[in-house]
């Protein structure tokens, strides 16, 4: 049998259906409203009394607070790049508000590999994120290209 | 002529190939290290001298900033929707990345609108948001779906 390569990874190592958890974070109200107030000040992501009447019918984290809380995850849980984790971009999906108390995890699945034409030296990789809260619930989806090395 | 609907905006305002323009945000490094140490901590975006000698040859935001940024932009000073500006998610692209100094705004072009079939109510528009430099350098495309409520 083959032995699995020993991070961090580079494109060789990878392959679709490769599967990674990262660590889980908790996200409070206070962590909500305080991202909300620099990035996304709507009053549905920072007062929990307006929020009760919106469309959320509760405080309800910004869209960017769950990707970027994901992204904190994968950087340092998730999966071990070699030359970091670098994305050209992606699609991403909310299904559903992530909600104070939420505890989250991403999920990783490996879904593409993919070596450069032009560029022997790298690759891209493409990426599905889940990111869960502990019961389950899929609160963003995001498909991701990642740049990665070829192994030298 | 038509008088141009008074904001907020609601579904029935809006027509393919209307377009909107926010101010515009300053970024420092300062700032740019602040957000990545606690959400994209790789060292490409935490530090000068690590980041010159990698991918991205010197400090570059992480690409969450930008977004989270840009958001900022479009609910302080973008488009004025009525019920707020509430993402089912999209596509996202980062042709290049954002450096210490970059003044960045948002372009905003509205690409489809479409009324719910199933609920009367509502609908969604899809919208192209460009971030650019002042220069004019598009560090990121951000392609939404957006729920909005119908005019009652």
């Amino acid at each position: 049998m083959d032995k699995p390569p020993a991070p961090p990874y580079y494109l060789d190592d990878l392959k679709p259906g490769d599967r990674f958890v990262t660590d889980s974070a908790d996200i409070t109200a206070t962590d909500i409203k305080a991202f909300a107030e620099k990035f996304d000040p709507q009053p549905f992501h920072t007062d929990e009394e307006a929020a009760a009447s919106s469309f959320f019918g509760g405080l309800a984290a910004s869209g960017w607070h769950t990707a970027a809380l994901s992204m904190q995850l994968l950087v340092t849980s998730g999966l071990p790049l070699a030359g970091g984790i670098i994305g050209h971009g992606g699609e991403i999906t909310w299904p559903r508000p992530t909600r104070p108390g939420d505890r989250l995890h991403v999920e990783i699945t490996v879904l593409e590999v993919t070596p450069s034409r032009s560029r022997p030296d790298r690759g891209t990789a493409t990426i599905e994120n889940l990111t869960r809260t502990a019961d389950g619930h899929v609160v963003q989806r995001f498909v991701a290209k990642l740049m990665l090395p070829r192994r030298p």
